[in-house]
């Protein structure tokens, strides 16, 4: 095979990757040459063009480290974290709504126990988290893995001040009734790290970087579908344009303000305060199967 | 905008990138963000499948340093590259066909002198070539840049042995009548570096990493297009499959083979050399511009 023009090309790449022993790797293969080569295509490319898209992705690939991903970033913004997410949660039932994962999980966060105050050395408004973990049905479901992590008052992640440790992030269990709570400090809005190459093309692209106030949860519970999710600030400025289009009204909850006073768990409070409550519900493993069936 | 579901995602994406104020940025993120996304839902990838990609991509950028380019690799191994070529060099004339630059080219190579000897301390097949620049109609450009550069023995470039400085690459300029030569080794056919991401993509998709044996040729004179090449030895095992879909029939040649004796320079061979000729020919800046328009 040889003399390839800019159509006979990619019938050339495609027959070169139909020898793929695997089938899935094969049709991965087959469907991203395709729509590749169309994109290519569409928007014919000059040399220079090309070589700035190598360099972008050259760039993307040299900002990423072991507390900075780069290209789950890009993945975010061009709405693909969110579309791989619609696509393997396309629950028709009461289940917790899922959203996308974000590039500041920390593999083994600290395990802490219920009740636990993780804001360390964080100044900020304390807030009150607790709530339930259930099945589908409602039953709850004890000892689950329920992760969380947010963002300081500046919308700084702890990993982005990597001298500080890790803060305001945990591994917590639900108790028999399959109840969870800790203390914090309220998250604040902030821009998804714009100082790389995504950065620049949300510029170029003429778009702010900003995120609306949130928390992380990523819930685990033996029989059931993991849970990435976040539960978002009712009121943020930025709901209507989160820059990762992460927001789904069922994730969204009134941080309840409290003037100084006595805390839901006795906690005796001599500033103002806030409280959020989540209810989640995971979803079955079976129902997850015969979904997918 | 919220509550995107895997269709009303892509218009959400779509009406965020309309902003770009440069109207090609935003041509080209509109393309992108279809087929990106018309990818994606046609192959429905798990979330750990999409973990997978963004592994695969962010290897590939660690990858890359000064003289290794894995995404110039990975575009090329998926024919993106000829791809590009072919759309920005549909000549309908008798002009010289180009190919892929490769990943191997290093800006500003050693200044040398027609007729020099650029193998250093390689070891081989001793090769001479030799040939000449013209524009479309056969007039002879003189003082044309021609950069060159080749595998040795073992087909490897000098930038993947770093400790040994440049070898087998050089600036050459064209004489009063469009004239250059060299002295060098024979290259052999090499497989591309296929001990990182791009090597295992490969295998994945049941291909071999192998290119035939080449010259690479970069030639600029002023009013004319800046020509990127490869002279292919004739016979190589691999033109039929060249792992990067180089190959053209007008870019192969002889590189015949001669016995002992005074090579066309008057060098006094006692060893068994061969010689490559080519004669190309560069497109006027003028055509160039009448195609594009
Ligand atoms: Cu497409
Ligand atoms: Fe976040
Ligand atoms: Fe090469």
């Amino acid at each position: 095979m040889r003399n390839f023009d800019q159509f006979s090309i990619t019938e050339a790449v495609l027959e070169r990757v139909a020898n793929a022993p695997d089938a899935r790797i094969r049709e991965i293969s087959e469907a991203l040459v395709r729509h590749l080569h169309n994109f290519i295509r569409e928007v014919r490319p000059t040399q220079a063009e090309w070589e700035k898209g190598i360099a972008f992705l050259t760039d993307t690939g040299h900002m990423c480290t072991g507390t900075r991903q780069e290209f789950i970033l890009l993945s975010d913004t061009l709405g693909v974290s969110m579309l791989v997410d619609a696509i393997n949660h396309d629950h028709q039932t009461a289940v917790t709504e899922s959203t996308v994962l974000g590039p500041f999980y920390v593999e083994g966060p600290p395990e802490v126990a219920c009740g636990t105050d993780i804001s360390g050395h964080l100044e900020g408004e304390p807030m009150f988290v607790s709530g339930s973990v259930a099945t589908l049905d409602g039953t709850p479901l004890a000892n689950a893995i329920v992760d969380v992590w947010h963002s300081d008052v500046d919308g700084y992640y702890d990993v982005q001040h990597e001298e500080n440790g890790l803060v305001a992030r945990a591994r917590l269990r639900t108790d028999d009734q399959g109840r969870f709570s800790f203390w914090s400090i309220k998250p604040a809005a902030y821009p998804i790290p714009h100082d790389g190459p995504v950065g620049k093309m949300l510029e170029a692209q003429g778009r702010h970087p900003w995120r609306p106030a949130h928390v992380h949860f990523m819930i685990e519970a033996p029989g059931h579908e993991k849970l990435v999710t976040h539960v978002f600030v009712a009121g943020d400025a930025y709901l209507d344009s989160d820059s990762v289009f992460g927001v789904k009204d069922s994730l969204i909850r009134d941080f309840t303000a409290h003037a100084q006073g006595v805390a839901p768990d006795g906690r005796v409070m001599d500033q103002p305060w806030c409280q959020l409550t989540y209810d989640f519900k995971l979803n079955p493993v079976s129902a997850a199967a015969s979904q997918a069936a």
